[in-house]
C-alpha cells in the first residue's frame, strides 16, 4: 500500500522524538513512510523526494529538524503538498528551530507545531487527510473523546488525595 | 455559495493584517467568510461557531489573535477541522502570541504560521483544500510560478545598479 | 463544608507543583477543592465549572497550566470570580506559560503569579478572602511573621560559618 | 468618602498608561486615590503608605512600575492587602518590569497583569472587592456584557467588507 | 573581468542593507556580482548558482536573508566555497534570521556576521581573498588604519564640548 | 586640575546618551575627562589609556559601548581601577551590549549599570569616590534628597487630576 | 575589628554561590560580615541595616538575590554606600534576577556583576576599597598576576595533547 | 612544520568542546597549533599572538570563548587574518557568548559559527584555506560526500523499524 503521509527527519537521533508521530499514524491505520533526509547534507535527495511526492501519492509531509532547521521550509519550497514542521529541541530549548521553521517568508508556509510536538504533527496530518474523508473524521472524533478520559482519570487520582479541608 | 474557509479574528483592529488572507482566497476563487469572535469576550459564540463548522461545510479555519492568543487553540479544542493560527504582533514583537498559539498540549494541534503571516495562512488553507482537488492544485502551481517572477524582477533591478567593479 | 477556593489543573502531572497550594490552604483551614480540567480536552467541563462556580460559593479560583496555557484565561472569560493563574514550567523554562497567562486582552484579567509559584497563588487567594474577614487577616499576619523566622534561622546558620576576617 | 482602591505609580510619566485604571474605577463608582511613590526615591513614604493602608480602609492596591520594577513587591512585603502589579513598558518592551514584578519569592505574591494593562488591573481590583458584594458583582456582569458589544460591532464592520468570494 | 565575490539576496528590499557591502568591494577594486535568488521561491536557480560557483571562479559568497533565513545555509550545502551569512532584520529585531543562519548543523558552516552587518561581510570576504594575496593584505591594512581616523575625529569633537569641570 | 573620572566611549554617536553622565559630574564639581577610544579600532590607544590611568590619578572609569560591547571589559583587564560599564542600545534593545558587558569571566569584574543608564554610571562613580570623602558624601546626600522632590511634584500633579470618585 | 564589606543574601540557600566572595575577602585580609536579610520578609531589618551601614563603617555592600531580585536596589535606595548586586540563578537561567537588579531607575545605581558572579563582586569591592589605598592596590596587582598563571598552566596542559599535525 | 591554523581558547575547560576542531584538522592533514590565551587575563599575550600571527604564517585563527566572549573580537581588532569565533555555552545557553562574538561593530568582522560548533569552525577554516588550493578543495569534496553516508546509514536504521502501516 502506498503511503499517504511521509515523515522526514535529519538523522536517527530525531527518531525518539518522532516515534510518537509514527505510533499515532500506525494506530489510526494511516499508511506512512519514515525517511532520513538532510537539507544540508543530501540536498539532491531532498529535492528528488519533494518533487516526486505528489506523483507518489503523498498527501501530507511531516518534517522535523533542529537548530537552524531548514528541512521543512526547503521541502515546502519544492512542493505544494502541505508540510508540517516539527521544531526539535537540539539547542537553545528549541527556540532556534521554532523560529527557523515558523518564520517563513510570504509565499511558502510551513504548518508549524510546538517544540518536539511530533504527536500533534501526526494528529494535524490526519485532520488534513480527513478534510474530505468521513472515515478519518470518525477516527478523529473517537481519538478526541479518548483525550477526555485522561482528565477523568486525573480527577479520580486527585480525588484520592486527602486533606483536612479538602472537600472533594 | 457556502464558504470553505472561515477567517476568524478577535477584533477589527486585526483586519489590516488579515486582509491579505482574504485577498488571496478571493483571487483564488475560494469561497470564504470573515468573522470577529473573541475567545475571552464571546466564548459562547466561539463554541457555537466551532461546533457547527463541520456541519456548515467549513474545511479549514484561519484564526488570528494577539497577546495571550487563545482563540486558535480554543477553536481547535472544539472541532477536528484543521485550524491555522496566525500570531498577531500586538505586544512583545508578537512572541507572546506565537508561543501562546504554537505550544499547544498533546492532542490539540494548531497549524501555526509566522507572526502576522496572514498570506501564508491563506496559502496553507488552499494547500489543505487541494489535497484531493486537481483544480486547486493547478491554482497553487500557477501561484508558485508567479513567486519566481518577483525574483526575476528583483534581478533586473539589481542589474541596473552600476559599480566600477560590479560585473553584472 | 463547601469549598471557598477551587484549584484547577490540566493533569495530575501538575500536582507535584500545585501541592504547596493545597497544603497552605489546608494549614490555614480554608475549605478548598482540587480538580483536573483541560481547556483543550474538556472544554465543556471547564465551561460548566466556570459558570457554576459563583452559585457553588467559590470565591477564588487558582488555575495552573503549562505551555500554551489557556486554562486560566478561558475560565476568567466565563466568570467574574477572581482567577489566579500559575504558569507551569513544562517547556521553555515556563516563559511560554507565563506569557500565555499574563498577557490577557483588555477586559479579562488573570492575576498571575510566578512560574511554578503555587504557594504564592494560595497566599494571594487567602489575601483576597481576607479583604473583609478579620479572622483571615489574623492568619495572614501570623503567617507573615513566620516568614521572618526563616531569615533569623538563616542568619544563625551564617553566623556559624567562620573565616579569619569574618567579623560576625 | 474613603478610598477602597489605591493606585500607586512611580512618576507622573506613568499616568498616561494608568489613566485607564482610574477611569474604570470612576465609571464603576468605586472610590479610589492616586499617588506617586517610589520604592527607590521615597522608601519611607512607601513604608508609611503600606503600613497604614489597612487602617485607612484600603482594600486593594494597584502598583505600577517600569524597568527594575520593585514598587509592587516592596509594598506587598509590608501589607497583607492584595497588591496588583502593572509592569510598565519603559525599556526592553516591558519584559524587565514583568519579570521584576511577577517572579516574587515564596511568601509575598503580587497579582500581576499584562504589560501596561492598567485597565485589567482595575477590573481585577473590582473582582476582588466584589467577592462578598452583590452590587459590585452586578456591575461586573454588566461590564462583561458590554465587552460582547465590541465584538458585535466588529462583526458588523467586517460584514461590510465585500469580496467576490466572501460569503458573509 | 570575472567576479571573485558574489552577493546574493532574496529580494531588492534587502539592497539598502547590502549596499554597503557592494560599495566596500567596489572601493577595494574587487570584482563582484549582485544577484537576487530565493531559497524558497527559486530553489533551482539557487542550486544552479551554488553548483557552478566554483567553475565560475567565485571565491567567496555573501548571502543575506531575513526571517527563517535559509539562503546562506542552503547555498553552503551545495558548495565548498566559504559562505558568509548576513542576517537581515525583517522581524523580531533580526534574532530569527541570526539563529536560522548561525546555528547550522555539524558539517555545513556558515560564517555569520552581525544583524544587518553587510559591511563586515564584505570586509571578511576581502580577508578571505587576502589569505594568499599580498596586494589585498595591503588594502586591508590601509583600511584598518582608516578606522582609527574616525576615533581621532571623534576625540576632536568630544574635546570641543566644554564643561566647567571637564579637563580635556 | 587633573581628572578623577574618565568617561570613555566608542564614538561621538554615543555622546547623546553619555551627556547625562558628564552633566552630573560637572554639577557635582568632580573633575573629569571625556574621550573616544575603541576596543576594536584603536586597541593600542585603549591599552595606553588603561595602563596609564592609575599614574594619571584616574580613580574611576566609565566606559560605554554598544553591540558586542568589549570596551569596558578590555579596559578592566588592563587596570585595577574600578570600571563602570554602560551598555548602549545600538541593536537588540541593548541586550547584546548588556550581556557582553555584565557576563565577565571570573577575575575581571565590570560594574554594570542599566541599558543607556549613563546618569546612574556617574552617580555610582561619585559613590565610589565618596567612600573615604566626607564632602562627596554630603553631595550625594543632598542629591538623593532632591530625588524625593520629583515625587513630591508628581504627587502634586496627580492631585490636580479630578474624577468623581477620586478622593485625593 | 569592624567589617569594611557587608555581604547580604536572602537565605542560606544562596551561600554556596556567595561563598567565593567570602573566601576572596578572607584571603585578601579584608574584614567583612555575612548576613541574611530579605527585602520582602524582613523589610524593617533591611532598612535598619542600610541606614546604619555608614555609621557602622561599612564601605561597600554586596547584595545577592534571585528571581524578582529587589534586595540590592532596596538597599541602594537607603544608603549612598556603593551597592554591588549579584543576580542569583534561581529561575529562568538568572535573567529575571539580572534584569531586576541592573535596570534600576535614574538616581539609584546598583553596580551589577554577572549571574552568580560572587567572586567578581568581591574583587570589585576590593577595587573600590583600593581607590585611595596603596596596600589594597598592591594586593589587587598580585591577584591579577595570579590570574595569568592559570592561563600558563592551561597552555602547559594543552601542549601535552598530541596530534599528528599539531605543531605545539 | 609551521601551523596554518591557530586554535585559541580561554582555558582548558573549553578543550572538550574544541577537541572536534583539532581532530578534524588533524584528519585533514592541516598543520595547526592549540593555545590558551585570555582576552582578560593575558591581554599582552593576546596582543603578541595577534600581531605576530601573519609573520608566523598563520592563515586562519579559530577563537573560542564563553560568557562576555571578547577573545575573538579582540584578536580580530589586531590582525587582518580571518578570525572564526566559536561561542562556548558557559551560561545562558550560550546566548551571551553568541551575541558578544557576532554583533561586532562595523570594520572588525568575526566569522561566527554556532554555539559550541567547533567542528564547523574547523571546516570553515579549511574552506578558507582551500580558496586557492586544489588539494584542499579535494579534501573538502571527499568530506562532504562522507556526510551523505550518515544519512544513508540513518535511512537504513529507520527502514528497520517496523509498524503495521509503515510502508518502507
Amino acid at each position: 500500500m502506498k503511503p499517504l503521509v511521509s515523515i522526514i527527519m535529519g538523522s536517527t537521533s530525531d527518531y525518539p522524538v518522532m516515534e510518537k508521530a509514527a505510533k499515532f499514524l500506525d494506530e489510526m491505520d494511516i499508511p506512512f513512510e519514515v525517511n532520513a533526509l538532510s537539507a544540508h547534507r543530501t540536498p539532491e535527495a531532498v529535492e528528488s523526494f519533494a518533487k516526486n511526492a505528489k506523483a507518489n501519492n503523498i498527501k501530507v509531509i511531516i518534517a522535523a529538524a533542529g537548530m537552524a532547521a531548514h528541512l521543512p521550509g526547503v521541502i515546502a519550497s519544492m512542493t505544494s503538498i502541505p508540510v508540517i514542521g516539527v521544531p526539535i529541541n537540539a539547542s537553545l530549548d528549541g527556540m532556534d528551530a521554532l523560529l527557523a521553521i515558523v518564520q517563513m517568508p510570504p509565499g511558502i508556509p510551513v504548518a508549524t507545531v510546538g517544540i518536539n510536538a511530533s504527536l500533534n504533527a501526526a494528529i494535524l496530518a490526519l485532520q488534513i487527510l480527513a478534510t474530505d474523508n468521513q472515515a478519518y473524521q470518525a477516527k478523529l472524533t473517537t481519538y478526541k473523546e479518548g483525550l477526555k478520559d485522561k482528565i477523568t482519570q486525573a480527577n479520580r487520582e486527585l480525588s484520592e488525595i486527602k486533606f483536612k479541608n479538602k472537600t472533594n
